[in-house]
């Protein structure tokens, strides 16, 4: 949606006949899970690129509640995409590279069997006899449509919002059939609050006079109010408040001049009552109908544990995404997911980009550099690093120069106790990386041949990094309680320089040795020789290593400790240091003598 | 609203006649701000507790939305109110000792001249010809009651939501009939966002086929489905996410048995049918219309120029709350006003409520310790503190004795540097304490005779103290940055114990003398001579002074300096430093041979 006009990237496009699809039906009857069945079911859909010989590179698009086959453009000539910020030649999903496969989806109104479509067994539109579907039948539908294609493993399933819900169907459902799953804005069931919304919508079609209990196409038109009504509110719940006041704040009393018989007094009005209209033209309320219900129905799991054995299902790799301003799919629902599949030891990178777009963040450019990235790091590196990707070079980035030491505690110039913590991690042990930068330490560990390996950081970047290197790193702040590992599922738990910004010293600790057998912390010592000499000598507070840029003002580290400190601590909390080693890293060198003075760089191997 | 079942407070009471209401009718013609007039006003009112003999103890309760005259019982025989948690005898809202007055309001429903009522000039329902209104019409009608019952001067107006509009209105409009404004979860303007939901209900009823354009009175019902709509709508605007998920989440599926047309397939669906149900039946949708029109209009000052310049106007004391679960009305908004009112150096204090129950959190019970504290506390100190409040003990509370020092860094217990701030500051200086806690230094000043004070603090219970000793103090959390006060607002603001949990300490200095001509910093010295030796003899991270309880691996503050740090950064930062008082707090004496070593406390005054 362009943020200042009221065209979205879906409503300037009527129901305009959609010039590269094609169609096939398959005759063999659907058995729908809530009962009922079809007789038939045909599908149109849209392909880009070409598939490779291997039939390795097939990517399929699950478009959202009101989407279509129509995800991008199939050339300079051809009507806009809904998705052209993503899919094409050289773009995230590099149409030159991938075989796209966008279907639209059963129960939709743009050519796949749906309610306005013709029920063969009667010879005139489903209408109000189309039965209830689930998430379910739209992906055994799609499933066909991959067989029939000839690909027995998609590279890749996409999808965000209604389009998740299916990618998560597909890699719990036929697991053998997906390598990666990438899951954008969505959510394992929705809250209740989207739910409510959905059935005030619902509610405004079923009511409308002109509905007549779903047999409405021998009239004039449907339910264009109801469904407008619907529309409206959807609107609301796709922005973000900020996104809304930077949109209608400034102008709040003067209306676009809107040809329409809904309320036109205020800007944001004129717009919902623009984007009602348009909606009613293009889109069926019968369809409408039929996917808010099958959305409202989903449910991956109604229980944690029901969550968890279905996701235990997946033998894919993952990559997820939420909105920082997403209220709809508000990012703990996503959060909810990675929690799940990291204590099923999956491989999953996730992050939560930072954006005010709100739920429609997935189909604006605001921010495609970060999760567009992120998609396209994911699909290269589900090709084998073998292949270049688009410019040719390899996806590294400089250690720590990223620019931005300030935000985040990872950034230090000089990890020389990286040399140190490698050697106290034996071959082929798992070992999971407690902020993780920009993955200088994974990238060693996966060079050295490990295979169990996982980052979590709080630096959007940084995760960006860590991607574009291959590595599974979760987003999260570590303040905020370790992701839900499970007891002992890593070998090594490492905290390297991050033990200065914790809150939570003792839980932290402790949670690192619940879910490793042994947990390495490195962490600068306040008791080394100099930073004796500055207090004692200078009366001046002691800056610790790392600190080379920070003041006793500026400095983001919330505690300083000594080496004495931290053995004291550990006796206190029954932690037991089985390995210490001490560095001084100013002169390169270890330190065997008197380390609480001489070392200004500890790194401890700790067990409970 | 009962959070477990579907009764809410104001639902439970369909349209039964009000017993205690009385009427009035006002024969002079209301002219409208937006054009139009009415030929007469009526007002249905109810009134609780006893007018003083100096008329001074009228308290008027503006309603909300959907509310009506009857804010509380009467007896235990009556009906409940929609206020009863807040009304009533011994309630924060003390009916014993103040006269509540409480009117339906102008275009309402219940009695008082609205769309329903009959049109004198026509003898029969104004319907679609009761004209636009706005807030300050409103407000007119309610200013004629007042003086009807010859009340010059109110000791408070309160109200919350639109109610909140109302005191924002009285307190500017008519600044001489208003001693305290108390607006609960309000704005100076709804949020787009907002009046986006407003729009759709409007729509819904307006393209109602029963609406007849208002004309619906003669019919069997009016536009029930529409209204029904807008009020499912309403009712998820006004509970939080998280309230939602408590109610609904474990039983998605278990809808209640409800008698409906509207969709009952989830349990929330239920709920929001048997909500729309209900209010179809005794809320008017042509006062729905009406009274949702003036509260999108509704807008205080559309430049901050314009707002600054209406609020310029009150001459009131103010308390203002919003609760931080709260999307509708955000507490961004009532910051925004707070904000203003600080730079007017009008008397206010503000609290953001901590809760989870979104907007309909100023109606529910949960939290009402703390912002029925606030508004029993505030009316009290309106009242003076000659008056014994309830129990007949002075609202005092021990000094940092609020058991939770953990969560501020303000609650020590021995605040040596109090007795040397006091010292510093001249008699009749205005002066602005920056985390102030319970207010312990601002009680002081004003013992000590001091007019112009007032505090900042982020903690809620130390907030509440402040307000039961009948300080001014606002919430906010000096990591966000200082409040908007004006330039040379006061003559000394003072940062007493606080820099050490200051992000940005530049910010906060340099902030802290644009708003005041001297700052009065006091901050603990890393470089004390005990200190020293911990470090240097004993190898340990230094205390600081009043981390009696912390240790390095749970102190909450995130610097520490030595005084020689501060005089540095001082003079980097062109900070002039014009006096300079040291203590030894563990001896109680000053020092004056070498502080950097000798004083364990230092309090330094600053100018530019």
């Amino acid at each position: 949606m362009a943020r200042n006009g009221f065209e979205s990237s879906d409503d300037v496009r009527h129901a305009r006949p959609l010039k590269h699809a094609q169609q096939v039906t398959f005759h063999e009857p659907l058995r729908l899970e809530l009962g009922g069945s079809l007789r038939e079911v045909s599908v149109t859909f849209e392909t880009y690129g070409r598939l490779s010989p291997q039939r390795d590179n097939a990517v399929l698009i699950c478009h959202a509640l009101s989407g279509d086959s129509h995800v991008a453009a199939h050339d300079e000539a051809d009507d806009p995409g809904w998705w052209d910020i993503l899919v094409g030649p050289g773009k995230p999903i590099d149409t030159d590279r991938c075989f796209v496969i966008c279907p639209n989806i059963l129960g939709g109104c743009r050519g796949t069997t749906g309610p306005n479509r013709i029920d063969p067994g009667r010879g005139r539109p489903y209408a109000a006899d189309f039965p209830a579907i689930t998430v379910g039948d739209i992906v055994e539908v799609q499933r066909r449509l991959t067989a029939h294609l000839g690909i027995e493993r998609l590279m890749a399933v996409v999808g965000g919002s209604l389009g998740g819900h299916m990618v998560l169907t597909w890699a719990t459902r036929f697991p053998q059939q997906v390598a990666g799953a990438i899951a954008l804005a969505t959510s394992a069931r929705l809250t209740s609050q989207a739910l409510a919304f959905d059935v005030v919508g619902r509610n405004a079609i079923l009511r409308d006079p002109a509905f007549q209990n779903g047999d409405y196409y021998d009239q004039g038109h449907g339910p264009i109010v109801g469904l407008a009504i619907a529309r409206m509110l959807g609107h609301i719940t796709y922005l973000s408040r900020e996104a809304m006041m930077q949109k209608f704040d400034a102008q709040r009393l003067q209306p676009r001049d809107v040809q329409t018989q809904f309320e036109t007094k205020f800007s944001v009005g004129s717009y919902l009552a623009y984007q009602g209209d348009r909606f009613g033209e293009r889109f069926d309320a019968n369809s409408y109908l039929t996917l808010t219900s099958a959305m409202d129905l989903f449910d991956l799991g109604e229980t944690p544990e029901k969550l968890r054995a279905t996701l235990a299902r997946a033998t894919c790799r993952w990559l997820l995404v939420s909105y920082t301003s997403d209220w709809l799919f508000p990012a703990f629902q996503s959060q909810e997911l990675v929690a799940h599949l990291i204590g099923l030891n999956q491989p999953v990178t996730y992050c939560n980009v930072e954006t005010d777009c709100g739920h429609d963040a997935f189909l604006l450019p605001d921010q495609i550099e970060v999760y567009g990235d992120l998609v396209h790091s994911f699909l290269v590196n589900l090709q084998g690093s073998g292949r270049p990707i688009k410019d040719g070079t390899p996806p590294e980035l400089p250690e720590g120069g990223l620019g931005t030491p300030e935000h985040t505690s990872i950034f230090h110039h000089d990890r020389l106790d990286y040399e140190t913590i490698l050697e106290l991690i034996p071959p082929d042990a798992s070992v999971l990386d407690l902020g993780c930068g920009t993955g200088g330490l994974l990238a060693r560990l996966r060079a050295r041949g490990h295979q169990q390996i996982m980052g979590v950081e709080r630096d959007e970047k940084a995760i960006l990094c860590c991607a574009r290197r291959g590595l599974n790193v979760v987003q999260a702040d570590l303040n905020r309680g370790l992701p839900a590992f499970t007891q002992g599922q890593f070998d090594f738990v490492v905290l390297s320089q991050t033990l200065q910004t914790v809150e939570d010293v003792s839980r932290i600790l402790h949670d690192m040795l619940w879910v490793g057998r042994r947990g390495i912390v490195s962490f600068p010592n306040v008791a080394y020789r100099r930073r004796r000499i500055e207090l004692a000598e200078q009366g001046r507070a002691p800056r610790v290593q790392g600190e080379d840029g920070f003041h006793w003002y500026d400095t983001p580290y919330l505690r300083s400790l000594s080496i004495a400190d931290f053995e004291e601590f550990c006796r206190e909390q029954g932690l037991v240091i089985r390995e210490q080693i001490a560095l001084d890293t100013e002169a390169d060198r270890r330190v065997s003598e008197d380390p609480n003075l001489n070392a200004d760089v500890a790194v401890v191997v700790l067990s409970r």
